[in-house]
């Protein structure tokens, strides 16, 4: 398994942030050719502090040459440009590959 | 399931890292109360870019109380301290509690 990993910073409106990640940009998402789950996690904060990020969105393949394929397709490429619509506060992204894990 | 993550950034020194973190923080993070599974991943980029992160670290739990009491036991407060022998260039941490989360 692989999963795409994108951690949006805390919006300054999240409530306009929660109502087009629902209703705009979720949707362009569950379009990838590929995707095998998605998963969305409001991140808590440890210590009393706010955590380091607003939400984390989780999206699985079965593998990198399928999530590749599908960020070069029609919606992987809309879901891009859809950020400056709502990610203005920053989004990191990266990849966890299975292939690179370790039960620790 | 709960899951305490941690996001190293990009070490100086790759090796003396993963050297490290095999030989010293594992062995303190396996010693957390409660901990149900650890699971360390190696991140990788995206579009030729390198990841943002280098590692990252998920550690699971039961709950958010079995979680927040591994971080105030005697391993946790130990691993936060060892930190500053080996992550120096820096250490992301939030919870991703299945309780706020959703599958998109």
């Amino acid at each position: 398994m692989v999963r795409l990993i994108s951690l949006y910073n805390q919006p300054d409106d999240p409530a306009a942030f929660d109502a087009h990640y629902r209703d705009v940009h979720a949707p362009i998402v569950r379009r990838y050719p590929n995707l095998r789950g998605m998963r969305l996690t409001r991140a808590d904060g440890i210590g009393g502090r706010p955590a380091a990020y607003y939400l984390m969105a989780e999206m699985t393949f079965d593998s990198r040459a399928d999530l590749d394929e599908a960020l070069v397709s029609d919606p992987g490429r809309e879901s891009g440009r859809d950020l400056r619509n709502f990610a203005a506060a920053g989004v990191t992204l990266f990849v966890a590959d299975d292939e690179n894990a370790t039960d620790g």
